[in-house]
């Protein structure tokens, strides 16, 4: 049986900067511990960044402790490898240790040799890994990016195709899973976005093609459009292949969210599906949707000529 | 190339009682006109039924009339075979001659025989004819239905399989595609709805193996969970297919129906999911959803009896 992994409160803390009331993450660990559900992924861990950010961009050792206290689930934790080398590994994991089950690795393809290098590090620690490597439409075009992936072997526990843009269809999922198992035998992790609603059919495809640990989150709360929603997800792995889900703690969890919901309002509409089904980057559209400033169609205009740009380039 | 047909009023009708604000239709219509839809169902036509049912219920006359000289497009309404007999036709499509195009039978697999009927009445009143057979997951239950299906060649010009459950996945779509082709000739139609967020991956399998109709509405508004979103389906014809769409048109057509979101909130959530991926029935969730009344918890519970009620039978 695959892993699922659900990320609500990092993937979701791009909506909310990384502030969550805390009985709400007490609600969403407790109904969590009574789902099938593997891991959970309850945010960043990072050096001081300039801009603020909130509690769980940092996940403080004190906070790790109580939820390690109140969880039965394997915890996880991101770095993100664009602000994180390896001489601050002691700093930013050393005090979570114990408290930490994995440690994932938010990559950008042009830089797998440096997270390589990271994750070595990470791995001496005693953590899992898992690498969260983006852009999956785009991978073909980063040179020797798959061919390198054989270095991956015996370093990451899991390797992840995130679908950055949210563009991706089943037959490029299978496609791009068939690319990785040529040249590495790592266990393959699927992050679906949700801007055509093809999450959960790339989810299933994934694991129908071999993937091992899938991502979600409540409501599909996160970046952009959003994720695979995990009620979704448990509750077509339960009518189609019987796990057993208590749909009780799973209301409860959906419930929780319920007002983060009304507050924030993600999920896709008519600006992230053209983002997404051509490629184009997803945080411009975030701003322009979620500042709700800017009217649909000047939004729809400037995507357009950011089309036009990428297709005369 | 298939066609489109947008059943916005509709099927959004279920809704709003089938009351729409006047401004707001006359705004879909002109946006319609500069997109690549064919075909507006814009209402039933019925006898009268003794509840308050509004105007896109009834489609008066001098609405269609109105309809007629705005829209370019060919127009449609939908007749519920269970109300409406042969005897009826003279009286509820007698005078939208010269108004409506196709004329589409609402039908329950028990009775396509009677349905049959119906509709060479509606055939000779020179109306193209539209099938739209409900439950299609459940067709292969309704003993000869299947093979029946040779009688619609030559009375129907389109035979939709409706997911009225949306628990349809895509191997469902194909698998049901053989059965039908196997007994009929008849131009194949798909109309999807959204409690598994399948329907676009499902309208375009359906494509891929040869329908020719598919329906959609705006921001997905339809009875319960809702459909395929116009939207969506455009912007993914425009980047996969090159087909050519006019987004400040489509923008303005969702902006339009932006408030009747925010009021009714139609879309997935999940009751809905539990309901679609079980084949239960959509109408008493509906009711459950809208009226507030209710805990999603006990919601959930109603469904999880009605789900081991089906299994006990």
């Amino acid at each position: 049986m695959f892993k699922i992994l659900d990320c609500t409160i990092r993937d979701g803390g791009y909506y909310t900067n990384w502030d969550f009331d805390k009985p709400l993450v007490d609600q969403y660990i407790q109904s969590m511990n009574q789902l099938p559900v593997d891991y959970l992924e309850i945010g960043y861990r990072s050096i001081a960044i300039k801009d603020y950010l909130g509690k769980y961009f940092y996940s403080p050792v004190y906070e790790l402790e109580d939820l390690r206290k109140k969880s039965g689930k394997k915890l996880v934790i991101i770095l993100n490898e664009k602000d994180i080398r390896v001489e601050h590994l002691n700093e930013v994991l050393g005090p979570v240790r114990g408290l930490i089950d994995m440690v994932r690795i938010a990559i950008d393809p042009e830089h797998l040799g440096r997270a390589l290098i990271l994750a070595e590090g990470v791995k001496k620690m005693g953590f899992e890994v898992g690498f969260n490597v983006m852009y999956m439409s785009k991978w073909k075009q980063y040179g020797d990016f798959i061919k390198e992936l054989k270095n991956v072997d015996g370093i990451a526990d899991y390797f992840y195709m995130v679908d950055s843009y949210g563009g991706v269809y089943p037959n490029d999922v299978i496609e791009t899973i068939g690319l990785v198992k040529a040249e590495t035998s790592v266990k393959i992790g699927f992050h679906g976005h949700n801007n055509l609603e093809m999450a959960l059919i790339n989810s299933l495809t994934a694991i129908e093609h071999g993937a091992e640990i899938i991502d979600a989150t409540v409501w599909g709360m996160g970046r952009g459009a959003g994720n695979l929603k995990t009620e979704l997800f448990l509750t077509v792995l339960n009518s189609k292949f019987g796990l057993p889900v208590n749909f009780n703690a799973l209301g409860n969890v959906v419930n929780a969210f319920d007002a983060v919901l009304e507050k924030y309002g993600w999920g896709t509409n008519l600006p992230y599906m053209i983002s997404g089904s051509n490629s184009l980057p997803q945080k411009d559209v975030m701003d322009w949707v979620t500042t709700r400033f800017y009217s649909f169609n000047s939004i729809i205009q400037a995507l357009q000529n950011q089309k036009e740009k990428v297709k005369d380039n």
